[in-house]
């Protein structure tokens, strides 16, 4: 099914879309009676099981309703356009007091520090979108999941019975030894005792700020930063201070000194000091050192995410800071989502001096990860794995980049810029001044393509014409083509800016 | 292996026992090299791996070190018994900046409201033990371990591309559906896009009180009440107003009006209808509907954890509170840990009024829940493996469950009390008061078998007389022997007490 899955999802979204129209044009008026699926699947030449999920995404939609036993029909307050489909979603719900149904994705709400990594969610799940360019993902071909799949598969064959055990302390003790020989390889000097494992870095990321600071501290971030650490800090109750990076130096070290001189209540600095998201740069090793000794000067916490550090384009692996680290002063985080197996879910963190109230918080949050993706991961590493996977991956990531580079160039219009990242899997495109990202995003995203607009990477407006657009995936003349209708779409609201500006 | 495991767990553990008594004895001296893996798995005639673990036990404990292509040593400092081992590992972390090896179990911090979990999974991973019925589990072989495997195997084989895949949103909408489906049959009328996966109950919880409530905020809870949610109320620096249950009328709700009406700050009340966590016991309906209404009146939210409503021992699943919930009051856990899959470490929530807020606390805590996992669930769900799978593991437990009190009765000393549950899989004992739970445990692990002893299940000492015993196990002469052999420590306890205060 590996090449299948991307086929048959973009089949159901299709006939969604169509259903959608021939809805909007009254083709099915509201509270009509939908063909049922078998007659549907027929008359489409598509599977029932495309139906079936055809029908399922639109009743989670709101645009269409199943009755029991009596099959499916057109909403009765048939949506027309976006509004107010939501308006009567609403008030649907409102009138039996349950929470409504999902709406479509509202891009404005991508504003919102509360709801902004929801609703990019959102265009994933709710979207129909043949370039979906918004998440940090790379194309699911291009990890070794075959390989991963059939380990799984020998642990469930052998061992069936680990499934009825409780997994409980802070990680299997097989990962966390391969995990701590694998760092050992970029220079982190950790026992396996010393690590745990998370739920994702996000897990990390979360239990390491509330082990070191409370609701009403603030919390020196970088800026354009990753979104989910704003829309986390917002929901932890804490400030964020945002610095700006610049692709060379890194967070600025003398502005990060002045805050923590002048700023009361800093009690922590998160970093992604390795191909940081979204500007894909590193810090120079000597800013690495000396961001340690500001931290503790100051008796902070420096809290590490350094999930794309394997994803080098080079095959330089640069190290993390923790390297340095003889205080434990540096709460070190990591994950296999980025580089080796995003449906695994697995992260982990080093807590350092803070460890102990981590592993406390980690458990009465979430209790422990899942048995056998730990265990896959555990023998993945122990039989070497990782090394040749990620050699490919990196190589890959090489060719892509520059070529996706280029062909913005080529395509957007004048005056945007490119930053191409030295790892990771994006482009941080710097756009006219005049073209909102976000009103990109709305027409891009009826195009079947979505990126992820500036807005999200800081509270501020700073980086409303900014966007970041994942290109981890094979380069081929499609992916090109998406590449120049954003590109068009650009200029168009270039051109209808500058229009505007004539006409005032 | 299904055999194999446990058999190779404890002779590992029984290899490491000996070398600590040949350490003790100083036939190892502190600095001394120790055998090499194969000349002691030729030695003692145990494999390689067996010997491989014991050393990394060993070594976690910091009773041994590792040397670079050198092999095994005695810790310099050598541990006399077990506080100088945790000293000495302490002072070794100080020196290098550190954190400490993780020490054997302290069983004094059982009583540590933030390490209470902590220290009693720790006797689990870190000591050796016969029988572990401190937790909440059922064996191995209860669980439909070999179909699930069978779904995992299949779906690996014909959807490895899912492994690359990323995660996104509140969960499968395949599982979600199936889910809101099961639930349907005893009584609850919620849609799937109401519910969300969650990390287990733990996170569903975790993440329900953050919804609601504000640090210095209180929250209701049962008295006596799971542990787990004791040290997760002060990881979040909420107060606990613990508030007596009686077996027959689950939470006094004289007490909670009262409490309602002269308590400031309450935000929540937190229950387990359902077979309560630790007594066992289920709320009448009448009660559930009029806590229900207090709920409404003082404008609270409840939040009611129902994950052990599937394991009654009657063929009888009691509703839970939220059945009846017209206004979006309740915040409905569930998990699949208890019932089917401990290692899967799957929950769910419905958070009503609050979804929506939920769902945004839960994508900064987590994201999203591992992909195979959700889609084996889902798919054992809709072929309709649960209900079967539950009626035997309901069998199961009303047989042991009366064969287990009885033997407490005959073995244990006069004046035990033994309230025998319902639905779940402990009985609650309530020694003479005279014996010291936490004093029985001491003396029990010594003998190879641990419990939950009463004082975790309060912020108070009101229960320190009090311990919870899993029996959800074949009742076999063994565990009979094990329950005689507590009994005889309890006597003995509550011997010693008497000539003590005779003495006075």
């Amino acid at each position: 099914m590996a090449k299948n899955s991307s086929v048959l999802q973009h089949s159901y979204l299709q006939l969604a879309q169509q259903l959608r129209r021939d809805i909007a044009r009254r083709r099915y008026a509201p509270g009509e009676r939908l063909p049922s699926v078998r007659a549907l699947a027929a008359a489409q030449g598509v599977s029932v099981d495309t139906v079936v999920r055809c029908y399922r995404h639109l009743e989670a939609l709101g645009v269409v309703q199943a009755r029991h036993k009596s099959g499916m029909y057109v909403a009765e307050l048939e949506p027309a356009g976006r509004a107010p489909a939501v308006a009567t979603a609403a008030a649907v719900a409102k009138a039996d007091n349950r929470p409504a149904p999902p709406p479509p994705v509202e891009l404005d709400r991508l504003v919102s520090l509360e709801h902004r990594m929801t609703q990019l969610y959102a265009l994933t799940t709710q979207q129909p979108l043949q370039w979906g360019l918004h998440l940090a993902n790379a194309a699911p071909a291009w990890y070794p999941t075959a390989a991963l799949a059939r380990i799984a598969q020998r642990l469930l064959r052998s061992q069936p019975e680990m499934l009825g055990t409780y997994p409980t302390g802070s990680g299997l003790p097989a990962l966390r030894s391969q995990l701590a020989a694998w760092m050992a390889g970029y220079g982190l000097d950790l026992q396996p005792q010393e690590l745990m494992v998370t739920h994702g870095s996000t897990e990390a990321l979360n239990v390491a700020l509330r082990a070191v600071a409370r609701p009403g501290d603030a919390v020196v971030v970088e800026s354009p930063v990753y979104f989910g650490l704003l829309q986390m800090l917002g929901n932890l109750g804490l400030r964020a201070i945002e610095l700006p990076c610049t692709p060379s130096e890194g967070m600025g070290l003398e502005a990060l000194e002045y805050v923590l001189e002048h700023e009361s209540g800093v009690r922590a600095v998160v970093v992604m000091p390795n191909f940081q998201n979204p500007l894909g740069h590193t810090m120079p090793e000597r800013n690495k050192r000396r961001l340690l000794r500001l931290v503790e000067q100051h008796d902070l916490a420096l809290i590490e995410d350094d999930v794309f550090g394997d994803l080098s384009h080079t095959p330089h692996r640069p190290q993390p800071v923790k390297a340095w680290d003889r205080h434990g002063r540096v709460i070190y985080c990591g994950s296999s989502s980025k580089s080796l197996a995003p449906a695994f879910r697995l992260g982990w963190a080093a807590g350092g001096r803070w460890h102990a109230r981590m592993e406390s918080l980690k458990l009465s949050t979430s209790l422990a990860a899942p048995w056998l993706e730990q265990a896959v991961l555990a023998e993945f590493l122990r039989t070497g794995g990782l090394q040749p996977h990620l050699r490919k991956l990196r190589e890959r990531l090489a060719q892509t980049t520059p070529r996706a580079a280029e062909a913005v160039q080529r395509h957007f219009p004048a005056g945007t810029r490119v930053h191409s990242p030295a790892g990771g899997w994006w482009l941080w495109l710097e756009l006219p001044q005049a073209v909102d990202a976000l009103a990109l995003l709305r027409l891009a995203v009826g195009q079947g393509i979505a990126f992820t607009p500036g807005v999200l990477f800081s509270t501020t407006a700073k980086y409303a014409h900014y966007l970041r657009l994942n290109i981890a995936r094979p380069w081929t003349r499609e992916l090109e083509q998406a590449v120049r209708v954003l590109g068009q779409l650009a200029g168009g609201l270039q051109h209808a800016a500058g229009a505007a500006s004539i006409s005032r």
